[in-house]
């Protein structure tokens, strides 16, 4: 059998070389002819067959399509709206001086949050010299922490002359301060209960700890570093003071710790730089507001309160691009521009403040890598604490995602005051997104899966815009104004 | 001096080591404090320092804009215009039906071909049997040409009833048609040549050629198989028949050779989805032009004749992106569908009918590549005898560029009949550009050439087709149209 096989395979190959021999032969015939033959048996690069893959002239293709119809829609745009940018507007926005003036509530708030502060320092002094007792001081910190929340919303609902961009401001400010306490509170603890096990541990069996120490295998020398590195290192009750608080509060984490890693010099380029992109990309971000997003969210109102498909799809789609693109810069200017700038003014080591979230596959992956202070605060200060405590991961994911989700519907409706939930459903949507996701990469592929993750940023918060600006307008100004901005 | 720099390199590289032994250290006691530490310095991946350039999903971003950018854009265009496709017009078109149907003037021209072919025909196999002198023959094959290329250019000029498809399809016909005679007479001439050198060596030298052969290391078996070749391969006079010539006039090159490289069947499947991509592009583009670049031309016409600068533009861009999409799908139909099933049906073998011009990083590149056919001929048929008669390389160049320029005006000037020379301009401006974009290549690397190219591409065609657009209405139609359609 085994031989027949090998005498058929060499019978085959033989032939195989008989013809291309007769082939290699003909060719050499062919092209001994006077009419200087031109053409081989060859396929288009397009065929499967032609094994051809180098398409990265496409890519500069498709970056180059994209600023043509970019240049176009901002012509297109000034030919119909004239230009809208208006600097004088804007200062008006930002200090509420046309909304009658009556003092910068404001500003007035984020002054007050001083009180919470320093009632927070205090309550961690009193228990670590043991003058309130935990139960009590746990008790003080939940209550202010609350107080923190609930203040703006009662105070923006209540209180007339804020206007948007300030309640905004305020918003995010509380909800910042909020975390980083948080934060605070829960590494004092950590500390404390270290701090008190010790020293009962010392008080009870020094006799043992000395032993403990003569079994390391610890050098002269690098005792001597221990002793040179301990005095270096501020220890538990040491850190707690209004200096070290307040680099914390200004330090660009959301994470406390006593001993943040520190850079050795201010470097003034770095430092110019990133000045000069704050300023530029703020004004570029005003510019777009004003001149795309408003008049395109103004001409969405009527097909989105009439429910046309087509033209509500085609406002959508409209208002996607130069949302989009906002939110970039946006995401450019904080997350990198910013952060650097204040991580370089405080000398602060860490500056890990995003990771690559475009490469990003799945939801889940885009969640965890575009807004690093939060995610490592989130991991940190609740899914682990929650898990340690014997809860499931999921349990701890859920509690995760929740406070996520509660926190983006803060942030947009406590200034908008529309008590509307549509960025808390858009944040619940990202659950079955991001299982439909995971299916499509496993699927389809992972660039189907950061195409999917892309299509949501692009989409999913224009619609959610939409919405709440539909309610805003509906809720405020009725529906008589509707019929009106419609002639715009 | 050596032994001092020697201590130095090691003092330093021992501090060095002794810095990291403490950093390391630092480390590691900043690690065992009971804050659970979770920053380390650490660089953002924007910052150059970070050597992050992994940004492979900003690709998928982009082509994902271009698409949600296309179909608002389809949006846009159908709430304006309405569906303005209508496939009864466009069998008026092609046919001339609604023109007045004076026969088929575009049909006839195409028949009346056959007499320039048989002609051709004709006067090689006199040439060849020597009953025609060979300065005779040339001068024949000279007037035949020059009529072939004057014949549509005088009956389009001078009959009426031709439709702008129909002489298009007609000029480019009668393009192709001279480009193969040119290639067939000049290929006949080198076999003749070598021919008639052959038989008079033969008659004056048996003795020599028996002595040549003997002396060549030819086996037997290969001479056996000399003889076999040398019958299935057609020589010199065998080929100057119907059959052979109608071959090369249906087969998809220019070139024309003895023995083509044939498959050795067709396939059925790989001619099914040619005959499928040649359909349904076809509708694409017909669509394409129907919907978008029909209505962008005439609301260009207005703009363009006042010379206002910020609308003629952002009509340019406009008209930019559909009739750049038209072009792609037309090269992919043409030269890759359509050729290719040509080429199977004819059971021809070389299927090289482009190269990757995408990825072209100068001007020069991408007329290389494109067009392969034309670029085959040129390089055979124009360039090389005219090196060979001892001219310089500059100018062979020019003469292909010149006939290139030629030919791209006949195709364009005749059917519209309006002798304007735009698309020879254009042509000519490939010269300074090529310039240009070798200077951006060499000076910003291969990307910015390529994106120059593609530049070209996209913006240079609509700008002619807005050119002849605008003087074939005022030219046609008056001044008093164009107020006329300024008002759609």
């Amino acid at each position: 059998m085994t031989k027949e096989q090998e005498g058929l395979r060499y019978r085959r190959t033989q032939s195989v070389t008989r013809a291309e021999e007769i082939k290699a032969f003909n060719i050499k015939v062919r092209y001994s002819q006077p009419d200087k033959p031109c053409h081989k048996p060859r396929d288009s690069l397009f065929s499967w067959s032609s094994k051809f893959n180098n398409f990265t002239g496409f890519i500069n293709w498709a970056f180059l399509l994209l600023s043509i119809g970019s240049v176009r829609l901002l012509l297109e745009n000034f030919i119909k709206y004239g230009i809208r940018i208006d600097p004088l507007q804007w200062i008006y926005v930002i200090t509420g001086f046309n909304d009658g003036g009556s003092g910068h509530p404001a500003v007035a708030l984020i002054l007050y949050s001083f009180v919470p502060i320093t009632t927070c320092l205090m309550v961690e002094k009193g228990l670590a010299v043991k003058i309130i007792s935990n139960i009590a001081g746990m008790i003080t910190h939940i209550i202010n922490l609350v107080v923190l929340i609930l203040l703006p919303m009662i105070v923006i609902h209540v209180k007339e002359g804020f206007n948007l961009v300030g309640a905004s401001v305020v918003t995010s400010y509380y909800t910042v301060l909020f975390l980083k306490m948080w934060s605070y509170i829960q590494v004092n603890l950590w500390c404390r209960t270290a701090h008190q096990r010790k020293n009962s541990m010392r008080r009870s069996s020094i006799s043992f700890t000395t032993l403990l120490k003569s079994s390391e295998n610890t050098t002269d020398t690098s005792s001597e570093v221990l002793g040179k590195q301990e005095k270096e290192i501020v220890q538990y009750p040491d850190n707690l003071n209004f200096r070290d608080m307040f680099y914390f509060l200004c330090a660009p984490t959301l994470c406390y710790e006593l001993n943040f890693p520190r850079t050795g010099r201010i470097r003034k380029r770095f430092l110019m730089k990133r000045i000069f992109e704050v300023v530029a990309g703020t004004q570029i971000i005003l510019c777009l507001i004003q001149q795309y997003i408003i008049p395109s969210i103004i001409n969405s109102l009527i097909p989105f309160s009439n429910m046309d498909i087509t033209q509500t799809t085609e406002r959508l789609l409209k208002l996607a691009i130069p949302n989009h693109l906002t939110w970039l810069i946006f995401f450019y200017i904080t997350f990198h521009s910013y952060f650097n700038l204040i991580g370089e003014l405080l000398q602060f080591g860490d500056r890990n403040f995003y990771s690559d979230w475009w490469n990003a596959n799945n939801i889940d992956t885009f969640w965890r890598s575009w807004n690093l202070p939060v995610h490592r605060w989130a991991l940190r200060h609740l899914y682990l604490p929650i898990v340690e405590m014997g809860f499931s991961k999921t349990m701890g994911f859920l509690s995760v995602f929740f406070i996520s989700a509660f926190f983006h519907e803060y942030m947009v409706s406590v200034p908008l005051k529309t008590y509307k939930i549509w960025a808390f459903t858009g944040m619940m949507g990202q659950l079955p997104l991001s299982t439909f996701a995971n299916y499509v990469e496993k699927r389809f592929g992972p660039r189907w899966g950061n195409i999917i993750v892309w299509s949501s940023l692009i989409l999913g918060q224009p619609l959610c815009i939409m919405m709440y600006y539909h309610d805003y307008v509906v809720t405020h100004y009725g529906e008589s104004l509707l019929e009106e901005y419609g002639r715009l």
